[in-house]
């Protein structure tokens, strides 16, 4: 089989990144780079990339200059978390007659908060014969696809639990801003109120996915956005939390069938949880026949996760059948290692 | 979309708790079952099942008799634990041009060890259109399927280790004979050596699976099977294993690329574990970037979950496109409640 040539839109942390990984694994070809930075744009690829070599093409601000169907397979996208702020991208790409990998979190099942975006998005890429997915850790993995696949071998599902304790110290200011990190109470709850605290983006999505998938019937969801009130002083490169203030967001969401919660997503992130032992984790639980429980500890490292998982989709995105994809409807990824991306088989 | 109807191909204890289960299905319909014991043969399907009401079929030991494309969309088959055994049935399903979900292990990866059946029943498949699966909880599940979906996120692995430690108390003769439970450690050896102990079906199955889709090269493995001697008294209603005797068997493979282990698998089957103070649970540990270390605890259940796993394909079996498929070939499987079977989207 042949190469699979990719163009990464977006060069930022989690972009460039993931370049650097498609240059790293056989059968994937690093065909372009698309970002306005001006800093970036005319430079070499390979320079932005600060990978100590040139590859050839410079990055350009014009998608439309690098997007032919017959020299790129797969767009890998990275600007935003919210499909609204994506549609005019996604739209280009797939008019492009390219197949695309987005990990715009709301992009993990757009049909959860954006139906008609969503539709919109399903009609243009079977009319181009292209696939699109929404993919990342999280939405897209730890707290969706493996709630799922746990599920694989139950007779019975009554309710589902998923937790994910994660450390936040590696992230810098944004992170730090829209969970809240290093505020008072008050002014993490004003934060909440007037959306500047936003916490996790991708649980309706992550919701949508597993209450289609088990035929949950979830009705309603609640989303609630608590402070972690630090008890002692917590510091990072990028944050102080004095005690009293906010060390991060706790995030929860219950799902409901009827009056009945089916489905509960909790998600605390904040920085250095072990200063008050608190460890790191993914844990599911699984309420039927067979019970589950699950953990993976310490948790499925977040940033690492998104790219790897971004890149190991792409050959699955380029067999599939043409349409708006979830991670349910694909064969589950793999590791790229050696010859695998060629290793195709539909 | 339209119901699945289903015939079951066998009726014993794990066929006819499929069956059982395909009826609580909203979406599957069960149409039909096949068995050659005399005593089944021409009674009422739900009799035989036990379920307190007719089903209005009989059971019949003439596969040809029911099974015709435009009456029965899937065929599920649970006879033995071998694809040589299990050919000529399955020549016969899918000559009928019907799917088919089997629960032999070899069938998990019939390439692994019977590459020119695997490629005959491929061709098979596709020149009839329709889609045969090997499933079940292992392998299918736990020690392959779980692993591979660990690693999406990943970046690079460079080995894998699965351990899955169960409690084999719930079953039955064959089993304890299969496994060696109760003998002494010269008899176990002896078991070994004639093939009347045969431990755990499917490793080698589950190994070419992992090689496969992580791209780990995999080119020579070497299979184990070693006693566990008991120190105590370990007594279920089928055997008594006193101190000194085999408790079960400890099989382990390792899956080697040139010189170097790059897959440790580890299975360790025998009854009361907990005497000895060793919880069950299933371990995988993926080391690369990120490392993983996931726990089940306690283990993934068995034959429950073989059950469940086979009926839940269903649906993602008949969707498929023609050929031989392996569980890392279709989207995971959910566990099927309210109209989830019809939810299909292709």
């Amino acid at each position: 089989m042949s190469t699979i040539r990719v163009v990464q839109w977006g060069l930022g942390a989690m972009g460039s990144g993931m370049a650097r990984l498609v240059l790293d694994k056989e059968g994937l070809e690093l065909v372009g780079g698309i970002d306005t930075r001006p800093e970036y744009v005319g430079r070499d690829l390979g320079d932005v990339l600060d990978i100590g070599r040139s590859l050839g093409v410079t990055v350009t601000d014009d998608p439309g200059s690098i997007l032919r169907r017959d020299e790129v397979d797969c767009v890998v996208i990275a600007t935003t978390s919210w499909v609204s702020e994506q549609m005019a991208d996604l739209r280009t790409v797939l008019n492009a007659g390219i197949n695309c990998v987005s990990i715009a979190e709301e992009m993990a099942s757009p049909e959860a908060q954006n139906p008609e975006l969503a539709a919109e998005l399903d009609e243009l890429a079977k009319a181009n014969g292209v696939t699109l997915l929404g993919t990342g850790v999280n939405p897209g993995l730890s707290m969706d696809l493996l709630v799922v696949a746990l599920t694989a071998g139950c007779h019975q599902v009554t309710s589902v639990e998923a937790r994910r304790v994660n450390d936040l110290s590696p992230y810098g200011p944004t992170v730090m801003r829209t969970q809240g990190v290093g505020l008072t109470p008050e002014e993490f709850a004003a934060g909440v109120e007037d959306g500047s605290v936003d916490g996790h983006i991708g649980f309706p999505e992550s919701a949508r996915m597993i209450s289609d998938a088990l035929g949950l019937d979830i009705d309603r969801i609640e989303q609630r956005r608590e402070a972690i009130v630090s008890t002692v002083r917590r510091e990072t490169p990028h944050v102080v939390v004095e005690p009293g203030m906010v060390a991060g967001c706790k995030q929860t969401l219950l799902g409901y069938r009827g009056d009945e919660v089916v489905l509960t997503l909790v998600h605390p992130q904040q920085v250095l949880p072990e200063l008050e032992g608190q460890g790191t984790g993914d844990y599911i639980t699984i309420k039927g026949v067979p019970e589950i429980n699950m953990q993976i500890t310490p948790e499925y490292a977040g940033g690492t996760a998104t790219k790897g998982i971004a890149v190991n989709s792409i050959p699955r995105v380029v067999e599939a059948t043409p349409g708006l994809k979830n991670m349910l409807d694909l064969p589950v990824p793999a590791a790229l290692m050696g010859a695998a991306a060629y290793r195709r088989r539909v």
